[in-house]
């Protein structure tokens, strides 16, 4: 019986659970793949500090990179400590090195997959990162290969749990977006620094990832439009349940006559699609392939022992393949996608003007948004003339982004607004 | 570039399904698989029968299992007959012949799949079959991939597209149990002869399948409790409604304790859980494990070319690997379940009993069902002494099935009751 020895960088979250698995369940994991599963040596920033849990006396933990990536004695190097800095020196040395890497760092993936992948196919290793792209749920997989007979027409994605539990949160509670906010840094379900989470950038460092595993094709993050939720008030909220969805971060990403048309926005989720039953911090993908039709896929996003099922699932296929797949596509290097322009993209939306209430104000909107081609399909007004800042609510049919923005821009400097405009793309299907 | 043969047992819904996925995606499979698929031969009924989709002048059409099985020109043989015997002596005789094989055939792979799977390790083969269950959901790939570092808590599926149309259409348009079924065959969602979806018999055979992907191990067919959904009536589907529950027909397996546990029966399942959710034809699974949690996966669970779309995931899997992994598990040959007698399984129940309204009738069924250990959570009795059969709900706290069934057998012989009792288990979380 042959022994794959780990080295681990990183011993967070996810590199605890990732060993915690492999001792709970070493006798399912020997059943099913006939090896064992040793860890060696763990990279951290402190040798000292006190950990919760700790593989055996015999795994060697060093604070030196050099040192941890100079270990001959490896099969493969789990990437968990995340960031593009150090990370993307150990992954690219243990390449080179011709060790397999398995690494939950979808920011890395996002701005340097197309460098690392093809190291990785000179190398003849398998660079895998199921973990990256919604936890456990064993997304990257499906889209690889179980789908893989299918021209993937779309994909939608929450993919982010602690922007879904603040969503959530003002949805169920009534709470308004700080507060909201606070209550899951308490929790521990944002960190100290949320940026990434709730502007969107880790959605949007998924999407890159999943556009990838779907189209064989690099949407480069720098040209992806991405908008996070902190303009998000309990009122949009409101409103939108008031016409039957939810509003949820997606990040998405579908092919539109063969140009592939990606963003991270907020939306409208019409309340009888599954993704619009998404609660709390948990992630949820539906993937549209031209034969299977769609595909939802639901299950925690985050977390210690979920993300390192994941960690492990990419371990024991490595373990068992000759030939690994990182990418799903036989073509090395990866392409530039060709891609929609952002400002053609179509979608029906949701707009909250706010307004002061005067005599036109209903007529002058109106007129703005037919000069642009934008049609109304719903027009709510709500509060009374002696209120300042009345929002007026409509939702259109499908209308251009450029259409939107132009539209937006006018109004906004109409005399009788008070505050900016908010827009939301609405997803009905 | 390497070309792929395929010889196709059975060219209905499936096979045409497969057929023009191989035609139509050709490009994206080429891009993804690096390699080319060429069907080869098909096996038929009738050769001169007209249909809707032919792939190519080059394949060979033949009513002659013999002829198909000898022709030695062929890479992968895909049964997509159905059936357990022609289809059986195909798919051994191709395994014997060192072929892989490709099947959706979930009946053949539950009553002789021991057998199967051993003929396919001693000739080093692959035995694929991830169209077997929940059509074009990837699951069985999922189970045996994706989640293999896990210890598998439970499976709960709704498994079969046809009885959850019919649930559906009780439950959404009040429709009676015959007049749905009536209806899912006019519109061709339920066979002439509809036994085996309505009695829950295709669901048991998934049960079987997932059960081996997920413990390893065989649970007999012939063990496993099986209930359909026949005696469900429109009430009892309105008196879940009132507390909160959808009617579905779920096929489950659960380690408890180390054994296992597994069965097809009517739920009533929380309208809150996904599962719940789950409407007209299509399927799906949520599976717990230790590490990941809770999974759940939703899609088409049938139709020919979500159903295509999986098997033309198996074919390419096969050509790609060197070494088949047809159960998930090392060990061969597969052993037989540590299986927790039925009569031992817990679960809330949902009652309907049938009455005559006489003084003291509420006393006799609550001091009955505390005689069996069985313990009301809510009770609810509607209609007027005039009536005639008199519906009296309860649903109970945990109990026993040997303890239910003794209470109903109880039940069923007092007096007043007129009509035997209905009885459900309850699925919460």
């Amino acid at each position: 019986m042959q022994t794959v020895k780990l080295a681990i960088a990183g011993f967070g979250t996810v590199g605890t659970g990732l060993a915690r698995i492999l001792e709970e369940n070493e006798d399912v994991i020997l059943a099913r793949c006939g090896k064992k599963f040793e860890i060696t040596s763990v990279l951290v920033r402190d040798v000292n500090k006190k950990r919760d849990f700790l593989p055996g006396p015999e795994v060697k933990f060093t604070a030196d990179p050099d040192e941890f990536t100079s270990s001959p004695d490896v099969d493969i190097v789990v990437e968990l400590m995340g960031g593009t800095t150090v990370a993307k020196e150990i992954v690219i040395k243990a390449l080179k090195a011709g060790k397999h890497v398995v690494t939950a760092n979808k920011h890395l993936l996002a701005e340097h997959g197309i460098e690392l992948f093809d190291i990785a196919a000179q190398n003849k290793v398998g660079l895998y990162y199921e973990s990256s792209v919604a936890g456990g749920i064993p997304i990257i997989q499906s889209i690889k290969e179980s789908l893989a007979g299918n021209r993937i027409k779309s994909i939608v994605g929450i993919l982010n749990g602690t922007a879904n539990y603040i969503l959530s949160e003002m949805s169920t509670n009534g709470l308004e977006f700080d507060t909201a906010l606070a209550q899951a840094k308490e929790l521990g379900y944002a960190e100290a620094d949320p940026t990434f989470d709730i502007e969107g950038i880790d959605a949007a460092h998924k999407v890159c990832v999943l556009t990838r595993i779907a189209y064989g094709k690099d949407y480069p993050l720098s040209e992806l439009p991405i908008e996070g939720i902190t303009r998000v008030e309990g009122q949009d909220i409101r409103f939108a349940r008031e016409f039957g969805y939810r509003v949820k971060l997606i990040g998405a990403v579908q092919d539109v006559g063969g140009k592939l048309e990606a963003g991270v926005f907020p939306a409208l989720v019409k309340y009888t699609l599954l993704l619009a039953r998404v609660g709390g911090n948990y992630n949820a993908v539906r993937v549209e392939g031209n034969a299977v039709g769609p595909a939802f896929f639901h299950g925690q996003g985050a977390g210690s022992l979920p993300t390192g099922s994941a960690v492990l699932a990419d371990i024991m296929a490595l373990a068992k393949t000759d030939t690994p797949d990182n990418t799903g596509f036989c073509n090395a290097p990866i392409e530039k996608a060709n891609i929609l322009p952002p400002e053609l993209a179509t979608s029906e939306y949701y707009f909250r003007f706010t307004v002061q209430d005067k005599a036109g104000v209903m007529a002058s909107l109106s007129k703005c948004l037919a000069e642009h081609n934008i049609s109304i399909a719903q027009a709510v007004q709500k509060g009374n003339p002696d209120e300042k800042d009345i929002p007026v609510v409509f939702t259109t049919h499908k209308a251009s982004t450029k259409d939107v923005h132009a539209a937006i821009e006018e109004i906004d400097s109409m005399p009788f607004i008070t505050k900016p405009t908010m827009s939301m793309r609405i997803l009905k299907g």
